[in-house]
């Protein structure tokens, strides 16, 4: 099965210039969305992760069923005012303005291993802070794992010493 | 397993008098989420679902591990300017405002069986909207299923004579 197959290529979308990768029609696709889903699953198995942790709203698509499988907790890293505890943060730029980026304090123990899981690479900026995040609460980052990596906007070299899983590369 | 010990309950939270269900400690706990979704899928094999939707963003935490779990498709449904093809959308009231909610048009084949996830069924806007879009492309709901329902809220009786699924009731 070729993944690449399964992606939708959206000319100008959200704005001119830009071919967005569209992953729907893969997730609506039971075997494509399981086989991408256990390519995550041998790489989260590979790096010993024993917690995921995912951006919000897609790290949540293919994250949630890797913790599923692995029998393991999914944690999600949200925009501000959707956690209602006590949380860490990140502020990160984006080309116009800033983003802002929460996870639970209390939502990952010292020295877990974490696997981060987000559906696309692109410029990094959300993968970046979200490390962050892992790593003021005391966790390890062990994989970062994405379903497309966008190569030419450089986001892996914002992944410094991490192993690397992406299913899907333009 | 008491499903419910993994629900941290927060006064006053997004607004004053509100207790906010918080579902993230049972995302945490690889065995609580594991129970959790393996019941929906439990209901999902006993309504003969061969799709699933979910709203986003929580829809995606357990509707992504069930459709895994079965190997059927996952179908998001997105607010607006987030699906790049052409969708069908539904507006509906909020106590403040209005949401819009959209899908892909071609997401789902007339008459396929959809059931359709969510993380909490409480005023039943969301559920109401969803169902919907569903029949606007023709298909057909067999079941809602959530983690949680506040059954104060009658939200279920916006879901007309499909079978519902709560895990958790409060």
């Amino acid at each position: 099965m070729n993944l690449k197959d399964y992606i939708a290529n959206i000319e100008d979308f959200p704005i001119d210039g830009v071919t967005f990768r569209d992953i729907t029609p893969l997730m609506a696709d039971g075997d494509a969305f399981v086989e991408a889903t256990n390519q995550m699953i041998d790489f989260a198995n590979q790096v010993g992760a024993d917690l995921i942790v995912g951006p919000e709203s897609r790290g949540f698509i293919f994250g949630c069923p890797v913790a599923y499988a692995k029998n393991i907790g999914f944690i999600p890293v949200r925009k501000p005012g959707k956690l209602p505890r006590a949380t860490a943060s990140y502020k990160y730029d984006l080309e116009y303005g800033q983003n802002e980026l929460h996870i639970h304090k209390d939502a990952i123990k010292p020295n877990q291993k974490v696997l981060v899981v987000d559906d696309l690479l692109a410029t990094g900026g959300t993968i970046e802070a979200t490390i962050n995040l892992v790593h003021q609460l005391g966790g390890e980052v062990v994989g970062c794992c994405f379903l497309i990596e966008l190569t030419e906007l450089k986001g892996r070299e914002k992944i410094k010493n991490i192993p690397i899983f992406t299913a899907i590369t333009y």
